[in-house]
């Protein structure tokens, strides 16, 4: 039988068929996935790994009644086509296509959006107490990868199931890695459990034991207790579960579908909190990701063929930030890395490869990150903490309290600053607002990968907590930055002009400024902010009474368009207008050209609506 | 003996002296303790648990050398006693007097600030490393209470122990009781250690089996080798700990100096990492605080002959909260209560009492409380959250990801906002500057608890998220809010003129700003702001020529100033003043009356500067 997914009555259609028939869709699925993925890119591994489980959930479950919350959601996709969006599939991660990630707007079974790790367990646990509270009958059930378990927020969650989880399902999803491998004692357990040498070795010697004394009954009995008090011992991952108030269950092999179905047909009968442990193969299906795959983690347009993935680009803010720590670490033996399961998205494989010592990638957990980054400043050491901006939401009271009020000089490499193709969840557009509020704490904001070292160089001889903060990409080509000196605290008139009309722009933006100057009539003034704080107030003094427009990778609220309003607010000064992403609505996935284009943000736009307002 | 606190060579002195002689000193401190917070208010119960570990720790290890990291630090009085701070401890909370928490500024005894829970583990951590990495002599020292456990980064610090702890020592200062009774599996583990009944039961059970069949050396050994095993089992928080890394030793009686030195003893010659469990008793020494620790764990001025507190303010925001909340609850079922170990604090006693079920007590696990949160609104109820908001800093990203993204309509009721006595940890003083980037976020700032219970029945009505943030005690009590009615996104002009001046107050700052007008010359124009997001442009369009001042109980980047210059820079328009709290240094502790004074934002003080700027 040849399966066609936009024929078939999803999710029905798995409720019926045999064990074949679903096998025979998880393949259909696969093919899919790897076709889709291959053309928009998008996070290949996991998905792959997780077919059968979405499968088995369809089928034991009804997901609109029993809501299933993904964790990060990378998992998700044979989720998504088997609830009908096989045709949004195909324009996965494009504008107006289907997102990488659950999205409650996409369909009645996404009950969340998700993105950020570790926030299943309470959104399931929130989902459950409500179930009970309103007698709705079914379950609240939360997918949670093992290297979503590093992070603090999942601790939380299982930590407080057992008060109000008795419709609560949590599948830990363990494929024995998060983005980077994992780290950290926990997973340590979970790989021991899943092995089982010990426990194994143990049971035999007991078994071995009571074949000699068979006679004697109380001690059999005695044993036989003892054995299973031992099992929970030599299965510490089970009795940490159980003992934060969860009932364990497993290991079970999550890609065969005749072991996994009665598991989770079994879990559906129990009352809650209950833990399925199932384990999954990363890539499962497709060769070269099942033998890399950290590769295909997330991926670009890739060629499914051969599996050849794209070169990484050698140009990016990442590869330069990588070459710089790489080189200053060689002469300075104080500087150390941390990274939160980002190492290759931050650039610092090769940091890590060279001083494994000095390389702290400490799993998904941004806030000891930031945490562990103030310890080790504090110790003397230069401490470099290389996060994601999306992702540093997590840890903006760990920058006030540890770092700032402690003055010690941690630099954050802020990567992914503006709109990123993964959409709402991911986009790094909030981080000026909340880091410009706090005191004595400099923002750098590099226009082009050429200033980043000496960027670098001056965060360090400030010997006090800042940030530098930069999109994915290898930011501004103009020419127009030769010659352009990083100095601390200082912005520049790049191009200046008897015009009436004054361009600012962040950082990388300023390509984007050039742009829009080149389509008006007149030779206009452009700034290039290197600095968002301490903000060039003498600059903006001089240009006070032109009429500004600020260009911005950031949320149009708390980053340069509010900086530039508030140093001019206090007295007469020309009219400012913003250009940068809405604070009103929601900006949504698609590539970020798209993404632009959408909210008015390309140059063409940006000239346009400039033109009307003079 | 008589110990003179003032008078001895701190902390050498502990170094020489015999077993009685630091029992008297225990004593001295505890009396020291008990006076100043008495006088002065402060945290109790946990200060008085933690003198007897305090002088352990000064003790056995040099703690300029080998720094310890309190968590929070509400336990950390006698270590201030003992570091030569006994003078400042007299002002303790005052401007200029000792902080309440550990303060780097002020002693090299105090490694680093505190004041959010959890983050002990994760900075001893990093300080650990840096001194392996380092090869300084010593260890890093962390002292956690058992209720900081249920908190997210603590895991997070706890789990990567392994990977660079060889120098870490852990303690874990367990009083059964965080600021609100415990909550969660881990804390249930905890307690069964103490009693260690299971353990017990079993273990006797076991030797008398064994006595019947001693001749059988095989059986006896390999029920030794059981019972070690078994005891992991029944010990579970030692597996726990150990099985992510760390050694686990304890629990000791922590109050008890003969048994607490040799163990802290023990612990100081192990490699790392290494947990010691100690056991303490909130309140200990004071018995008003012993019977009732959670009245005494932090309090205001109090008799301490008859252990008498202050009966709290019956009108205050935190009790209409508490109030409309249960009155809101009688009538409509689905309205649930989350909070974040802040019961009595957000004024929720009542609500809890009344509805058990519908109430959420989670521990000191704020991004867990907010996605909770979330789940119960996906699921159909009324969910408040109730928050102060130096907290909420650590949820940003939930509040984002969780809530708004998915439009689910929780009710944030952020207390505490503004300055407050503990000091810089503690001021709620940024979140507009994070919550008003979100899109479709309402942000209330009610003046009075008179307009608590419209807002509250506006919130609930706009069925999306929203907050309203409030500082504590009662707000205004100014005659003008009489006939103010409160409507979504309008502000209000509650004294109107020719003038060319209007003030601009943020909630409850109508107070003060109606105080500044009575000191200016002129009859002033004055508005109340009730609403910052959506904010009220056409008020804001009509009074655009105007001179603005703002006053604000928030920092000044980020909040009213910022939004009302952003709100008018599209035009021309009058200057703009900010009165608030600065951006640019550190807010220390102090009573809020002095730290107005301090920063100019007392009446007089904000009067003065306008008349200049005039």
């Amino acid at each position: 039988m040849s399966i066609d997914l936009e024929k078939l009555d999803l999710p029905q259609y798995v409720k019926g068929c045999s064990l074949k028939e679903l096998e025979e869709l998880a393949d259909v699925l696969r093919q899919r996935i790897i076709s889709v993925v291959g053309k928009n890119g998008g996070h290949l591994a996991s998905s792959l790994g997780a077919v059968e489980l979405c499968i088995a959930l369809h089928r034991v479950f009804d997901l609109e009644r029993d809501p299933v919350f993904f964790d990060v959601g990378h998992q998700a996709y044979a989720h998504k086509l088997l609830t009908g969006r096989a045709g949004a599939f195909e324009r996965l991660r494009r504008i107006d296509g289907c997102s990488g990630f659950p999205n409650r707007d996409e369909s009645t079974y996404d009950p969340a959006a998700a993105g950020h790790a570790g926030a299943a367990v309470s959104l399931a646990l929130g989902r459950a107490a409500a179930k009970e509270h309103s007698n709705e009958p079914g379950v609240a059930i939360a997918v949670v990868g093992d290297g979503s378990l590093s992070c603090g927020i999942a601790f939380e969650g299982l930590n407080a199931s057992k008060a109000c989880g008795k419709k609560l399902i949590v599948i830990l999803n363990d494929n024995q890695m998060a983005i980077s491998p994992n780290v950290g004692g926990l997973s340590r357990c979970l790989n021991r459990v899943i092995s089982g040498r010990r426990y194994n070795r143990f049971r035999k010697a007991v078994k071995e034991c009571l074949s000699h004394f068979s006679g004697y009954r109380t001690i059999k009995k005695l044993i036989n207790r003892l054995e299973d008090l031992i099992k929970g011992a030599l299965l510490p991952p089970g009795i940490l579960f159980q003992e934060l108030g969860m009932r364990y269950i497993g290991p079970v092999d999550g890609n065969d579908l005749g072991r996994l179905l009665p598991m989770i047909e079994r879990v559906s009968r129990i009352d809650g909190p209950v833990l399925l442990h199932v384990t999954t193969r990363k890539g499962k299906g497709y060769a070269p990701a099942e033998s890399c795959p950290q590769d295909f983690h997330g991926v670009g347009r890739f060629d499914i063929a051969s599996g050849k993935l794209p070169a990484p680009s050698a140009t990016s803010f990442s590869a330069e930030f990588g070459r710089c720590m790489t080189s200053f670490a060689e002469s300075d033996s104080s500087i150390e890395a941390v990274s939160a399961a980002m190492t290759s998205g931050t650039g610092l494989t090769g940091f890590a490869e060279k001083f494994p010592e000095r390389f702290h990638d400490v799993g998904i957990a941004e806030e000891h990150a930031v945490i562990f980054s103030a310890g080790l400043a504090s110790g003397g050491k230069k401490a470099v903490c290389a996060l994601y901006s999306t992702f540093l939401q997590r840890a903006f009271d760990c920058i006030y309290c540890e770092v700032v009020l402690n003055k010690f000089p941690v630099v954050f490499a802020i990567d992914r600053a503006g709109a990123v193709e993964d959409g709402a969840t991911h986009h790094g557009i909030y981080d000026l607002g909340f880091l410009r509020q706090l005191p004595g704490f400099a923002i750098f904001t590099p226009a082009s990968t050429c200033e980043l070292e000496s960027m670098m160089k001056t965060a360090f001889s400030l010997n006090a907590p800042c940030a530098i903060r930069y999109p994915r990409g290898a930011g501004a080509q103009c020419q127009e930055l030769n010659g352009v000196v990083v100095q601390y605290g200082k912005n520049h008139l790049i191009q200046s002009s008897d015009s009436d009309i004054v361009i600012w722009a962040l950082g990388a933006e300023i390509d984007t400024a050039l742009a829009v100057a080149s389509m008006l009539k007149e030779r206009v003034n452009i700034v290039l902010v290197h600095f968002i704080a301490p903000f060039d107030t003498a600059l903006a003094e001089q240009l006070r009474h032109k009429r500004h427009f600020t260009i911005e990778n950031h949320c149009v609220r708390g980053g340069l368009y509010t900086t530039l309003c508030e140093t001019l607010a206090g007295a007469a000064h020309g009219e400012i207008t913003p250009f940068g992403w809405s604070a009103d609505e929601v900006i949504g996935h698609g590539t970020v050209q798209e993404l632009r284009l959408r909210h008015g943000l390309d140059a063409e736009s940006i000239a346009d609506k400039i033109k009307k307002c003079l």
